[in-house]
């Protein structure tokens, strides 16, 4: 493949969707020449809804990429959440809101995260900062991504500059942001129509530290009791999915988006990296107030396990 | 040490040192509290040249820092060219335009790298893009850095954005380009001054692939042949680093600056990793139209080793 290609990561959330479709409108416009974005697997229901209602095409499936690709990589940096080949990709650009973890390239590249809510808000930025117009679908695409990674700008990785560009792209898209949100978010929690393995795979990010191996997985609920009517299936399929990866811990974690609190599912022979804070009682952690994998949840792994 | 600090490389060559300065002033700015500059090493005759005509103090030296100590840094991100501790730092900001390299955070952090020619280009950008006005002597520290990294624009490693910064900054610093140029870099051509253990180390990069470590070391001159006047010397102190440090590989690169030639002293068991490319003759290796490591020695480096 020829062209540059943009892509989010693996068990693509909506900023990774919508991020990927943004970055190509973007640098397509900064290069004179085309660049394809690509998702690297399912559609979640929430993005579905997004796309759908700004009438956009989903971007293309791609799994594995040839040596020397030209790639441009948004909202994440670490190779595991990444594409097949990717340690022999030509990496141009990276845009992404995420610590870096194990980041190597032979050259220098473009690379520009903050310790923002979104991916999308830099993007923003970037328009901005190159003086292009922003055309409505592409605010739209953005203000869905703040909006679905921040859970209507309460999760506590939302900064100023997160509410600032929701403002403006809110403007642009002509949409009410709490109706529009709220609806989208909504439509993300509808979890009954996936099977317990989609459902664990959902939006599931893959974590190693040194030789250990975990994953951290993440759905979003009106009612978490309704999730765990399928507790023991779920567990199943857990505990089935660290024997074929060798996974040392599994999380599971389920977040209700009206109260901002988090019931998580703690699988794994090293359940003491949440332990040590969270009481695991029948393999559930309870956690008020906890809505962020990334701020909440991973740092407290990364220091205990 | 409660206050954030700033600096570039060991070996510290003059973006290195002008780019902490700088960097320290923008950031004070910005933060509305105090950062500080330092300096992982001693100043080459270049920079104190600068420091000099500028009338600006140099920094402290460091070698090591507390765990948790929040840190800048600029010009450079791979751990094994940074202060001694950095494992255990909290990284808050990085502005650098190498590339990558095995680079690790636990938390998101404000990453800006471009393919320019200097870090203090970027820093230009993020005075503009912050709107805070560049003070003169701010803006002859980075007009040095980036006739220093671009040999007066000449490396292939220049870009559009350096031309157009120096442009500027020479008007902002109200200096002539040409004559405080030259003048600048035939400062740090005086190498006689240097015993053959700190002209080896005077801009010496340690890298490392998987196993195999190596280091380039650079210097400017305007007579390649006054320099090698110390070869049989500068070899014996080469193997003596390569044993004490467990090299594979130590390439010894004189630049003359005036005509734009490398000639490379190339020592150690993984010489072929440069013979693939230049014929060595007597642990020589001459290469014509070379002036840029990052651009221009790395890449064969890391294809070959």
């Amino acid at each position: 493949m020829e062209k540059i290609i943009v892509f989010g990561h693996k068990s693509p959330d909506t900023d990774s969707i919508c991020s990927s479709l943004v970055m190509a409108d973007l640098q397509t416009k900064l290069r004179g020449e085309e660049v394809i974005p690509y998702r690297l697997g399912e559609l979640s229901e929430e993005t579905k809804y997004v796309l759908k209602y700004f009438e956009i095409e989903e971007p293309k499936f791609i799994e594995k990429i040839e040596e020397g690709q030209q790639v441009i990589l948004v909202d994440h940096n670490e190779f595991t959440q990444s594409v097949d080949g990717i340690e022999n990709a030509k990496i141009d650009t990276v845009v992404d809101h995420h610590r870096i973890n194990n980041f190597t390239t032979s050259e220098p590249l473009f690379y520009y995260a903050q310790p923002v809510g979104c991916t999308s808000t830099l993007l923003y930025e970037l328009y901005k900062l190159n003086n292009i117009e922003i055309a409505p679908k592409m605010a739209g695409l953005m203000l869905s991504a703040i909006i679905s990674d921040t859970l209507l700008l309460k999760s506590p990785t939302t900064t100023e500059k997160d509410k600032k560009a929701v403002e403006e792209l809110a403007k642009i898209a002509n949409v009410d942001i709490n109706t529009y949100g709220l609806d989208m978010l909504k439509a993300g929690t509808n979890l009954d129509k996936y099977t317990v393995d989609e459902l664990i795979h959902l939006d599931a990010k893959k974590m190693e530290k040194e030789d250990i191996k975990y994953v951290i997985a993440q759905v979003n609920t009106v009612s978490i009791p309704d999730v765990l009517k399928r507790k023991e299936k779920i567990e199943q399929e857990i505990n089935k999915e660290i024997l074929a990866k060798g996974l040392s811990l599994f999380v599971f974690v389920i977040t209700d988006i009206i109260n901002s609190n988090s019931e998580a599912i703690v699988l794994g022979d090293r359940c003491d990296a949440i332990s040590k804070t969270y009481e695991i009682k029948d393999n559930i952690a309870i956690m008020p107030g906890v809505v962020s994998r990334k701020k909440q949840i991973l740092p407290l792994i990364e220091k205990n396990i």
